[in-house]
């Protein structure tokens, strides 16, 4: 199994995480996204839409989208319920992540950490800001009562939360806001073969 | 169970359409987008995130984002195959449409339709209109070498990109460019019990 990444997404390290927490052997293709990697034609040709992360099955089949590898990877799991009302809460908050997190905090997240915060980005990084305040917000509340996001043990909607949650200060917020979302990162953090994000 | 919707939106209108081909009774709450209705306290306490679809069990509890709740509805049927990699398959499907889709084709047919192109959208519009077509490319690609998504069958995968795919033409894309594309929609507009999404 081969999965292509770029440790500096939040949606790689993702897998890379659950790759760790679980023990699943597998190839890490490094991918540079800032060099262009994901735009070449023989990536294309493995993922139309162009991104990172992809799993590819030693059969030579692939699956995109970072929360469906996530599910691919967890199958069978604890870390992806069977139960039918649990299952589908873990991907209420993956699909949570995917359009009401992600593409504040990570987006913003990029724009000042990786492109230096230009100005022709300032306008939009600025009119993000309030999104991901109110993502933050949801996740305070809920986390405010329970350990986890779903059930009673981490899951793939905390992996997939954690990603860019982590590393939200590197997109101009302030975590130190946010208590209970501190202390949840602090449990995943301390789960057996925690893997971290490589600092860059 | 209890589902609260607008029929205006193409994520309501997938969970109605699942329910008519698979004929899962339920009460439907309707809500009006336009009038504020999600944002009302009584419905934030439902769902904090004040967005709908919103499912609400005979037991009481939530689960909200159109596609997870497309998950919980057609668990154990053929529209969400239990085969491991298939069923990877369909969220990663489901994922590109929250993602990759919808912010685009979705917010300009909102943006062009309810609200009547204004003059400060304008340049927002002009700018999403590259990534709908990109998607539509991705999907016209895959289209051309089968009937459905995923699989030789109807999935979940189809009803979730049906909702905003189907009315595309609302936020100005030429769905005649799109061959594959109007076959399968055909094809889905064939499946016994289809219902369609009401013409406002």
């Amino acid at each position: 199994m081969k999965i292509y990444g770029d440790l500096i997404s939040g949606n790689c390290h993702k897998i890379k995480l659950l790759c760790s927490l679980l023990s699943i052997g597998h190839e890490w293709i490094a991918m540079d996204i800032m060099a262009g990697d994901c735009r070449q034609a023989d990536f294309l040709a493995k993922n139309p839409n162009g991104k990172i992360p992809l799993l590819e099955l030693d059969d030579g089949r692939f699956l995109a989208e970072s929360n469906a590898i996530l599910c691919y990877l967890s199958s069978g799991t604890d870390h992806l319920p069977a139960d039918r009302y649990l299952n589908a809460k873990i991907f209420e908050w993956m699909f949570f992540e995917q359009y009401s997190h992600e593409p504040y905090i990570a987006v913003r997240r990029f724009i000042n950490k990786y492109q230096g915060l230009p100005a022709a980005r300032q306008a939009e990084y600025e009119a993000k800001f309030a999104g991901g305040e109110k993502a933050l917000g949801i996740m305070e509340s809920r986390l405010s009562n329970t350990d986890f996001l779903v059930g009673k043990s981490p899951t793939i909607a905390d992996i997939a939360l954690y990603g860019y949650t982590h590393v939200a200060d590197e997109g101009g917020y302030d975590l130190d806001r946010y208590p209970a979302i501190q202390a949840w990162l602090g449990r995943i953090a301390a789960l057996p073969r925690y893997e971290s994000m490589p600092s860059t």
